[in-house]
């Protein structure tokens, strides 16, 4: 079980706000009941890692639909095969240590 | 006003996990008063950039202090200039989008 | 067509050193003769999005068949789509910007 | 001793390449004499944390002296205190095993 964090950003569009392609993106997550969240910096999703790339691939494409012709895509994948980790997990396991 | 994301990862500790270092980087910042949140792929800040990098250069050192001798950092800036932005500030303006 | 830089480190080994995971990597691309450059800091390789995120699910499985229980990949996807981008063209266009 | 990745990538231009901005790091790195190796995805150098955090800083704001204004920066620290590493060293120290 892995979780899995992505900014998806689109270059050349001529303007510095991107929130109408991040709104997008959790546009299709939520139609696709995919569990996220989404934070300041990109959006965190979980599953097993064929899954997740599979969402990434399609989260990429999102802005070529709209006339941009370049997208930077950073995935972040924390992958642990000796415990199961669902999302807010490991934060819940570091606010515990600090009380 | 800029936004930074950071991941302090020590490697060769034998461990799988990490969050006694993410602990020791979250009372740091606790300790010094500097607004955070922790997700669970990183922690974000707030501040312009030459306070953030400083403040990177310090959590990036805290593993060292117990043992560690190899920390592998990421650190991804936000960087406005046109409107200030706070934390919270970019999800609140997406989720807005959304309704 | 894109350019992926790709890093994947294992946790909890308990070496510091992690160029045997890499070597089992660029021996994967070797052998598959996917074009490839190794960095200090990981490899990029070319592709369409589709044929490089599978190529990472691949290259992210590694360690695991070497009793590792925890990895993080980095991932950084550069897609244009206005034109066809190879390994190295982006050094020489930044190159010949000097001279 | 560190090795550190930078990607330093201007948001709201307009055009979809970023050369000329890369191209003014590189002179920078030149001008400075700071040991440097450019990659398709970003530009390597080696150094103590502290230098290296300093010159991201100046690197981070070379395309706001051009009127853009919004910066997304990526950096990426390899940081091992066991042994001296320069650039060029993993790349090979990996070859050296594939032989």
């Amino acid at each position: 079980m892995a979780l899995m964090e992505i900014s998806v950003m689109p270059l050349g569009t001529g303007q510095t706000g991107v929130g109408e392609y991040v709104a997008d993106l959790i546009k299709y997550l939520k139609k696709n009941e995919i569990p996220h969240i989404l934070t300041d910096m990109g959006t965190v999703l979980e599953g097993d890692v064929d899954q997740l790339l599979t969402v990434a691939k399609v989260l990429h494409e999102l802005p070529f639909q709209k006339n941009v012709w370049r997208v930077v895509t950073h995935i972040y994948i924390d992958d642990r095969r000796d415990k199961t980790v669902h999302l807010s997990d490991k934060i819940r396991a570091v606010t515990e240590r600090l009380s």
